[in-house]
């Protein structure tokens, strides 16, 4: 019986009568989508046709919840109170859900989108304001999450469900962060480079930084993109890559089982 | 066995730093809230608050979503697409009921704000929208709506429970429409006029026009306001008269029961 | 000695990490430039970049005040009283002042954008309060506003310099005005037939009616579109046709000099 | 002759149908009022109001540009890139000259808000951009700005006309800033020794620092508060104890004349 595995990519940031992102490209490959819910990106539009898209599919749905800041595309850190974080998250995965219902299907997962996924990676007390929400909205919903971070250890102090997800196309550290995009070779561009990247990350249950050092880690999603075409061919390829080496690529609600 | 009339009144509408109306004096008087959803007034922090507010008096949540329009405070018509309508009232809709999950209580009736109820109330069409929203997030919500009007008509056609209101403090045409703001007498300011007229219309299931026409209408609820200290001084008085008569004044859910 | 004529488009109507049209493209086309003021569309950044463009560009710069209404691009008519209607035409127009001068240049007309333009088209208090607006930021800067309509009779009547416009790839009524977008034939493609329609427009100083009516209008400017290529190849072979038929096009300013 | 000094406070901050702060009080103990300007908090018409109605009594009138931020009223700090800022506070500035040009009058000087002057008050880069933005816009404009912070060096090195604030209910630290307001003593609430503060900070060109230091710096303006009755109250006391130790207060163009 094939390991499983998730693919998952963000989708429907567009907003009004602006559009980005190929998302019927990305939606055939991966298995779970991260839906933006109205802050950083998306309307109630592009919510629903990003959640009939992927409900035709078979792709799971998930709120990817961030700044209410449209100019920033949730990208600038907003010092922002915890009790304004956890509401603010729990007010976007209920709008997600009210548009899921209307669509006769369910949110299953949530992320966190940009600046708010970053400053909630590195302080535990921010994680943990948006693992509450997640949590308080519906404990059935799994936290997807940079594996290895503040995120995942708070909603494990939570008892909330996690996927822990890697990046395809990023390199990393010796401590297992992100390699900053202010650092030459911080993005991956060779395909080839970026399916034995990430095969070898899944297979191993690792990742291996810049250095060479490996750090285990738990590798249940593979983090994708589809906002620009060279970026959606790595995909399909790391897709293929996947399948090839004998694992399964499916929807976060099923990993494991 | 007393007879059951509903008391409402819209809470829940500053933004940030700005407050308005007196949510905690209302609340004491009412039996539904109506709470802003973030869209022509109201945050995730003024939702929570409104939520565990209602929820502590025993008051019943409903959703009151609103043209994305801050600025007008959703008191201007703006002529959008049916489909645009239908989706994001489901989008203010679930936000408030994520607001409601993470504190522990559910979401039971929704009545639209402002120039969408308006023009909901005139058009068959926008009101159907609306209608089908409600009824596609969660086919189990009241639909509260002004009595006698396309809102109630195309609820009904498409078996979504309804409670018609009635306004405490306004006068109505022959037609049992209102009388339009910009004509004299068209809001009661009397206290004890505003109470007779309120228990006239409850125990006579009709509005009676300003030429003494009798209308008959289901009224199984009265909106008051709390916007300012007269009003609520008059929506005390109301639910006293109501009470002096005979009624037990109870939420939408417990309605006829 | 040639006569003269404009050719203007829109520009600048994206919004932060949104893009939409081909700005650089219709630069090299028209010789006076509508910038997205933030209303509607458009950012600080955006109008700093457009102003800067097309300065670089000898391009007149005009601010393009629309609704404040990013969600629905400026394209649904708001019912908005008109002071508040005078009070956001001023604002919009004085912050493109603002970046202008920060970039060593100056805001030379104004053109009202999507509804806000269709309603002064046909409502004179609408079109007045616009004008009056113009004047009173600026009683130099010249209002482009299409041929025949109520925002050039209000402009004339406080004496506001006006710049008539006629569009390129649009059919006209008998009575002027266009031809519903949801007609059929509203919309010309053919680039041969553009141009042809529009040094018709030019030569006669009149519009031609799809029922064959030549109904007399100034004809100061040419509005050209730069959101799709086929619009700005049309765009610029109508360029080349009026030079071509002996007429030089330039900057508002100097229209008719 | 009396020596001059200004008193400054915010106003305009409402938006829409919210109203914050009592404007018409505090513009009568005033002689510059800082005018929000659709970022954090203003819209058109409050603009508009605030512009009129500090003409009509001879206040000075300056731009008060904030993070576009309304949920936050401008008090959150967000990490926007130099660019940006500078745009931005070139937009806003130029707003309030497009609705003052429009009212027949002239914004004379720049105050920025909230979490943008204090993130400038501690940042060299992030001063001179906002400062580079005033000048750019208008080289005539003032720029007020907390005494002794990194916003007077910038302006200085840039030769931008500054006016150096102190705050009139605000125990400073022995460096010249402000003692947080999360420690004690932070704020000052007796008008006596508001007023005994603020004519010994004018009188000796100096604050004195909570203990007991005395720190030279240049007290051109008071900045006051009009956002509580006490607030209000302790305004005109500082202004009546102003003028009996023998200061004119003038608006900020008059300072010094």
């Amino acid at each position: 019986m094939p390991r499983t595995v998730n693919l998952n990519a963000d989708m429907g940031e567009g907003f009004g009568a602006y559009d980005i992102g190929d998302d019927a490209a990305i939606l055939k490959i991966v298995a779970s989508a991260n839906v933006a819910c109205g802050f950083h990106a998306g309307d109630p539009n592009t919510m629903r046709r990003s959640v009939e898209m992927a409900k035709a599919r078979g792709v799971s749905i998930g709120a990817h919840p961030g700044f209410n800041d449209l100019w920033g595309f949730g990208r600038r850190r907003i010092d922002t109170g915890l009790a304004d974080l956890e509401n603010m998250v729990a007010y976007q995965i209920g709008a997600l859900q009210g548009i899921a219902a209307a669509c006769g299907t369910r949110v299953t997962h949530v992320k966190l989108h940009g600046a708010l996924s970053n400053m909630a990676a590195e302080s535990y007390d921010i994680a943990l304001a948006a693992a509450r929400a997640v949590k308080a909205v519906d404990p059935e919903l799994i936290y997807l999450a940079q594996a290895g971070t503040e995120m995942i250890r708070s909603a494990r102090d939570i008892d909330l469900a996690v996927a822990e997800e890697v990046f395809a196309d990023r390199a990393y550290e010796d401590d297992g962060m992100l390699v900053s995009r202010k650092k030459p070779g911080a993005v991956l561009h060779d395909p080839a480079e970026i399916v034995a990247h990430v095969v070898a990350m899944v297979r191993d249950q690792a990742v291996r930084s810049v250095n060479g050092k490996r750090i285990p880690v738990k590798v249940d999603s593979i983090c994708v993109h589809g906002d620009e075409p060279t970026a959606v061919a790595a995909a399909a390829a790391v897709r293929k890559g996947l399948e090839e080496a004998g694992f399964a690529v499916v929807p976060l609600p099923e990993l494991g089982q």
